[in-house]
């Protein structure tokens, strides 16, 4: 039997990721379709405790589909992790009778979700919204594909550059633990090699694949570094190699947060409206302390639980045997 | 046993399509890097014919990953459905001891290579290439990401010029015999509605949903329509909805073949890059009448007869029912 | 001595433009940073007499630099044409002590406006914003560097297809009465010829210059028509050519109003910005029935008079004879 | 009468900037157009010692209009500053019976072809190519309109994640010398602040300015940052800024190379058309030791020898003036 979810509000949480505005429609949109009230928390869970917590309603989320960032904000929330927090959001939606509870993020969302759920019987669902693609139960989250798509972007640009020149470029992008955007943009910009922190690449095996580069007579090199490998940043890679190997002129390009913005891609809009459609519509069935994720062209859920324990991605090995073979 | 593939040829057959030249440089360099002798064929199967095959090595495929179209251009070709077009084509193969096959396109293409390569004992692979997204046995098939982001980057800046004016805006994208380009573009850009091959949408529930979108305040109206749908083109429908719904000032654009080109998305590049790379992996193994595709996150094997077979997409209702529930 | 111009209104009027937000923000936040009260009119004159009239403070604009199309909305309106109508319009503003006003728009604009402030004394300057660079008095209007972009954008990647194809191409561009898009845009494509409202070129000229791409191997050819020409539309002289000249495959894509839409170029914004500053600082100063332009480097000032009665752009014809040397 | 050029000869040299392949397009078609034997210079004035100098035709700059970099490749030469390495390029270009030389690119460049010219006689005209439009002589330089708009594209991304975490970004953006790309990108982005090496503005003005963006509820700010301002790079002066002044989170951003790619925009491609064209035009009437450049919309020609004395590009005043008053 269908429980009685009357309110149901969303948030958004930690970084924030190009489709996260769809998927924000998606849920709003779909709960008032449903005859639900529907609200929006803001700045994660942050407004929980403040009461910031606004009724929204179809025209609220117009015009947003389409922009990068969160209308609902985000941030970083120590008082949360404490019980005294978690009480004080707590009384906020009762007074308001919401009983269902959207939230979109990582790892660190789901965990506080998946705590707050167990100790106040609120229904929790998740949303995969971070560009790391890091998370177990979804082949991708929301915000992976369009950084994909501006990191290549942005790589393609420099490739005029570095070929004008004859120069041999270290760009540095996003993931602290996972190299899953260095490695897939590392492909799709056609990089001579890749850093990753999951592997240990040694410097002199990168040099070597520099010089045969030389050899085969590529008018320049592009090496892509993940910000978490383990000889440091972009900056200290260049000078080691550059002791070593001397014969293109050295640039460095650091990214940054140009890498979190923009225009969700078509993808990420899809993804974020079915992943928002979809948590509602499971929020309505009875679903809790559950992860929607795309799994081939479907949606699943994930319980939290299995999410957050098995949530380590997995390097992708043949596609890292790949990118030496393409660029040869 | 590993058969005795020598030489391996590639070419593109059909409608260009965004990541075409990402996967012909994967095919090079990946036979190239087994050290097999690898050409290009000109113009698809009349290339064959004409002889115009070219021997490539790993710099001929060069900053071309980026590129939308092909660099060995494509036709279409009716000697090769004779008997004594083929009969040519395979001694200009014969000649220079190819072996291996791999076509690069959609269904057109594959009944071509079908059909050759059972005649003659070629040894054949084929890769799914049409934005059109209509193939059975890959989820994604190369262009379409590309494509969609390009309709969609089109609709958002109607949607400006749309909202300034009150305006109804009937938009026609590509896809004579399927509606995937259109259901998807159609979520991506938030359409109020959508009309498709597959499905008989009544005029008058178009106007109804049009009309909703009035009581409820919206500022303007965009309505994708695919250019294979029972109604005509968007001409005929904007001048039939004109009669009877008269709010707006009505506008038309019918994207034509903008939607071809383009310099393939992350998600293409990525994805012929891998297509390319398993096809001449999997006909150095001794796979032959194949389809290499991407299922979930992996790429799998279909025979080409299924893959003909089969090959209808089947319209996802669910996105469908979506649609009309997002855009309220 | 400067004249005791209390409250400014700015409205934006005829076909919207990319960088009137922009021009909207700039004008907004100078006239508060002098101090005085600050209006937007919603939908061109239509607002004036509907009384659509809303105070705006610095925060109003914020976010909109970067939007194309204009929140202030635009509407044709015949009741302004109509002494009736003006005087409502006067009466509106005069109830919240307006006597400065901004139009943005085209000559159909400043007509209006100059009316207006002659009858009632209203302060009234004009900041040219139209996409066809049609305007006396500045080098260029706003909106246009930016619908040259579009436009090539589009080329860029039908010529990706017009390429693996063979293909000649039919592109048709806005411009009525004034081929300054086209030309501008058939140069920076690449195209092999240009038809423009403002000269006749003989369908056989069109079809020697189309010969002789053959000759010298182009592989595709594109076309550029401007919509005002007079063999009639792109289709029109797609089917023409055709039945003389069958060398390549023939298409035809049809712009239409994406080339309104767009997050405006960096010129645009400057060009906006510094336009809607100037505007209020000449208002302030005490100018009124002037355009302000942009000459060289320099914002100057134009009587609408004289922008209205010279308003014809010259063909340049320097130009063109540059589009037939640049694409032999 | 017009002198008896043969052959000519066109360079890149220094940084490159989108649009130089626009220009050498130009360069090469308008010669053979006129009859002249044509050639590119490998690498810059390191080509004309290494007697790297090709033949070039009509079809040798097909399809480069829309691409970044140059095709003809850029370098530093030391040699050619030597009377040694000068003498070695003038052997060189009279073997080929090249009479007529044109260089793209910016100051440096133009010393050493001026005193080329003179030691030798060659006819020598310099195109304005860089990012950075610090040149007497044209109202804007060959590339810079390009890196605006790519730089402000960097900039609305990162304002998609700075408004979603209340975040303040530092951006360094390019011009050691010179702080036009800063001020223009600045005005083009709604910045906050700008920090520019001919201005000196002191912290404690630039806190002042940020705090008063808390005042009004800004919800984010973007300070711009040129590399030569004294402050030393955007690192050093976010990290003295948020000693003092907490309210945000605090980021940074190297835009770095990227700022030199990318396909140039429209004005660029027209702008390196018509420089190209005219420098070519010019040579055979009888010009030399001259540069072409934009002033208002025509081509104009400027001594080599002003161009190299008055080469300081002047600080618009007023436009930096202007983004006070339009970021209040």
């Amino acid at each position: 039997m269908e429980p009685n979810i009357k309110n149901i509000a969303v948030l958004t949480s930690g970084g924030d990721a190009p489709g996260m505005n769809a998927c924000i429609r998606a849920i709003i949109r779909t709960g008032i379709y449903h005859g639900r009230s529907m609200f929006g928390v803001m700045q994660g869970y942050q407004g929980l405790i403040d009461n910031n917590i606004i009724p929204m309603d179809a025209r609220s989320v117009s015009n947003i589909l389409h922009m990068g960032g969160t209308i609902l904000k985000t941030a970083r929330c120590m008082a949360f992790k404490e019980d005294a927090g978690m009480e004080i959001a707590f009384k906020n939606l009762k007074a308001r009778e919401i009983d269902g509870l959207i939230v979109i993020g990582g790892d660190g969302t789901f965990t506080g979700a998946k705590r707050f759920g167990e100790k106040y019987g609120i229904n929790v669902i998740g949303v995969p919204g971070t560009i790391d693609n890091d998370l177990y139960g979804s082949d991708f989250t929301l915000g992976y594909d369009t950084a994909v798509n501006t990191i290549i972007e942005a790589i393609d640009k420099i490739r005029d550059t570095a070929d004008s020149h004859d120069r041999l470029f270290f760009i540095e992008v996003m993931g602290r633990d996972s190299g899953c955007l260095a490695l897939r943009t590392a492909i799709a910009s056609g990089a001579e090699a890749v850093l990753l922190p999951e592997k240990e690449t040694s410097l002199k095996d990168l040099i070597t694949k520099l010089q045969s580069g030389v050899n085969t007579k590529k008018s320049s090199s592009i090496v892509i570094v993940s910000e978490g490998n383990k000889y440091g940043g972009a900056y200290d890679i260049a000078k080691s190699v550059k002791r070593k190997f001397d014969h293109y002129d050295t640039k460095v390009t650091i990214l940054g947060h140009l890498q979190r913005g923009g225009s969700p891609s078509g993808f990420d809009r899809i993804l974020g409206s079915r992943l928002g459609y979809s948590a509602v519509n499971e929020l309505i069935k009875g679903a809790s302390m559950q992860m929607v994720g795309l799994r081939g062209n479907e949606i699943k859920l994930t319980s939290l639980e299995e999410a957050l324990h098995a949530h380590n991605y997995k390097l992708e090995d043949d596609l890292l045997e790949m990118t030496h073979v393409l660029s040869i």
